[in-house]
């Protein structure tokens, strides 16, 4: 649950990390073939302290390459959370588009993640707290500075960055500071806007809460509502637990108070992934699902419950949608959370990615929570000896204020709870805002679809389009 | 002499240093009036290592300010290579424009200088080089960001920053990376293309050249072209080092080679010196001078000389307008070079300023030099204990990619030598150059003179108009 600190930081990452997840479901196809390649980057770009550099991997692709063009595009992947092969198999679109354009394909795995570690094994040791100080976005940004020089080779090169979530972050900012290097930028579902003071902290869960209310009728937000206290009353006995258990067919019953927040905290999570992948088509993302999976999880709330008991069914007949839809799950284990380098996105959280979340319980199906900086910062502390700067990232980057900003897209789902800290409004005629109404997270980075509604289809035709002016005018 | 590579550096910081011996010299007016303050800032703006702290000088004066509006505008000079207050009493422009537009000015000092030293008198410790490790531009400019940040404290105040020199490079590269924090930069004399690879390494001593030949006639540079043919014969004998220590009344006569190349180095910077000093009216920037001394120290050398002894003599009559225009200096100290703080400038040199210096005989009046990486980059090693990354600037600026800067003076003069790796040419039609044909150099960020030539007049005020504009536009 949000309210409490390690969990919010897990939760931020289980959905900015989904693209991990959608591999690890298994998406990996044939046709994503890459040479992997490794580029030497200082540790430290910005101090004279020491001369150390360490390897950081990228995936290369020539195959669409015209090698008589002189002025090839090349097209740059800033990695985010998450091994970077991940990323390259589950970016469609950048495939597509580079058979088009004829364009090299680059995949650059982020530091800290993947195999890019600076100290090997002992990256995360949190007894060597001196080994994470190197894991912030200007470094990266720096990494992918040189990389691109390298790859250009002194060439007119012209560039575009992509990327989708914190990776769509990384490649606006990327243009926003290094304009002479990228052409410009399509960044999908990038919420640059989810910093502290600029956007609403309960904005999140506000989404979520919508989607779930217009997915079939209000009741669905209503039980869900009314279940915190449901699972509170029952969870106070030892019956009540059982009964709990019994209804989720949990492999770990729940046995005391950790066991039910560990619990109600899964099912939060749920929810927000749920929204986030609320796509028009079946899918494996996070998991198997049907699609429109908030629908079918609202039919199976759809009539208002009186009693714990009844409540009780209902809501897990529809959290099964998200848990065992395929039928073949034998039990409900909370505490595998997914496949996910979560280890990574915990420590950004703790140093720069300072996002608050909350929730308020007028205007939301979720427990009422309250952003509490000092914990947050103390749970940072404590766990990997970083005091975080939760205002580099709007002092470095300028929060709302992105007036002279250009050649970026800014495209977004209103379907995807992370919109709410996405750019929706251009900040001039240089910026381009891509709505999908029917979009989740970074949907429109993805392989076409036979399945794709026309709102996705006209993104990408649009994106497609904007980036070939940008190689164009180049 | 700019061949060898310790002079090289202490050369740069001759001229980039000047501001700091016009005060020097004296210039400090009572109307210079502040309040000295102090603003704390990380020593490590871009990693996690330590949460080390220190505190950077500012001045501050609001006299000007109109306490009624809600928009007062922040003349915000970012400062360079030397004590703060020798800056704010050597740019005047910014003083009478503040009084014009009632704007609070600050003068920021610059990290690793004056009294903003991060280890104090230790700082520049040989035998503690982790205490040079973090004196680059990105932390300085974050130590502006994070103090105009405090400045405005959430109110929409239009800030300008104004810099000569290395401070006006640091002007225009905040307003490129920090176009939140600053509405635009006056960037007055900012050689930001003086680095590898993209000019040419010869241009500075070949616009130096151009001055002398162009200041009374062309007699002037073959007698100077000769004159080390000169020295190097005399110089070879005992009787001929004699010969030269009396015609230029040095207080410590040329004893061996390492006497002669010192003197001969000596002079080089002289002529470069004077060509940047070349103003229209009497000065006491480097020292006291006539108006356009380059032209008077030209009329000493109108006549071809065939003699060694002819040319020694009209040589030493010619740098004695330099060094002893009062004519109360009783012998000629060369060991003094100013009274710049140019230890700061030299380790600059030494990271990331790496401006690459040469002389090919052919165009130019001084002795042939090449630039050798290589033994810069030793000497470098060996003085501080770093290794320059020459092509960190072009990196992180873009060198001349600058199509997407905006709002930036850029504004030269033709008879500085600096103006050489400036910006003469505007990537774009929201960037104004400022071509000053009798400008030395930032002769436009000084007091008014009543003897301004009318370019510095009008070059001072399309300066006020545009700034006017970008506060306006706020």
């Amino acid at each position: 649950m949000i309210g409490s600190i390690g969990a919010a930081a897990a939760a931020i990452c289980v959905v900015l990390c989904t693209v991990a997840f959608q591999v690890g479901a298994g998406a990996a196809e044939v046709k994503f073939k890459y040479e992997i390649k490794e580029f030497q980057v200082p540790l430290d770009h910005f101090s004279f302290l020491s001369n150390a550099t360490f390897n950081i991997r990228y995936l290369y692709n020539d195959s669409f390459v015209d090698k008589k063009n002189a002025r090839t595009p090349i097209f740059f992947y800033t990695g985010n959370e998450g091994d970077i092969e991940l990323f390259a198999q589950n970016t469609g679109f950048m495939w597509e588009l580079a058979e088009k354009q004829r364009a090299l394909l680059i995949f650059a795995e982020h530091r800290y993640y993947g195999k890019s570690l600076p100290f090997g094994a002992s990256t995360f040791n949190a007894s060597m707290p001196d080994h994470l100080a190197y894991f912030t976005v200007e470094q990266t940004l720096e990494d992918y500075a040189m990389l691109i020089t390298f790859l250009r080779n002194d060439l007119p090169l012209p560039v575009v960055a992509f990327g989708g979530s914190y990776g769509g972050m990384l490649a606006a900012w990327f243009r926003m500071k290094y304009p002479h290097l990228v052409a410009g930028a399509l960044a999908a579902s990038a919420p640059i806007l989810q910093f502290p003071g600029i956007t609403d902290c309960d904005i999140f869960y506000r989404i979520v809460t919508s989607v779930f209310q217009n997915a079939y009728n209000s009741n669905c937000t209503t039980n869900i509502g009314r279940s915190w206290k449901t699972f509170e009353t029952l969870g106070g006995t030892e019956a009540g637990k059982k009964q709990i258990s019994d209804a989720f067919n949990l492999c770990h019953p729940i046995k005391n108070d950790a066991d039910l927040k560990n619990f109600l905290d899964y099912i939060e999570e749920v929810y927000g992934n749920l929204a986030m992948v609320n796509y028009p088509y079946n899918s494996s993302f996070l998991a198997p699902l049907p699609a429109y999976p908030v629908r079918q999880v609202c039919f199976y709330l759809k009539d208002l419950h009186q009693s714990d008991a009844d409540l009780l069914h209902a809501m897990a007949s529809a959290l099964a949608v998200y848990t065992n839809y395929t039928g073949s799950v034998k039990c409900l284990d909370t505490s595998v959370n997914s496949n996910a380098d979560d280890s990574g996105w915990n420590v950004q959280t703790c140093n720069q990615m300072v996002m608050p979340f909350c929730s308020n319980s007028t205007d939301s199906m979720f427990r009422p929570s309250s952003w509490n900086f000092k914990e947050f910062s103390d749970k940072c502390y404590k766990d990997y000896r970083l005091t975080p700067k939760p205002y580099d990232i709007i002092l470095r980057y300028g929060g709302r204020n992105i007036e002279t900003a250009t050649n970026i897209i800014f495209s977004n789902g209103l379907l995807d709870p992370w919109s709410g800290g996405g750019v929706l409004q251009a900040p001039n005629n240089k910026v381009d805002i891509i709505i999908l109404p029917e979009g989740a997270h970074h949907l429109d980075l993805r392989n076409s679809n036979p399945a794709d509604p026309p709102s996705v289809r006209d993104a990408r035709n649009k994106e497609a389009s904007i980036i070939a002016r940008w190689i164009h005018e180049f």
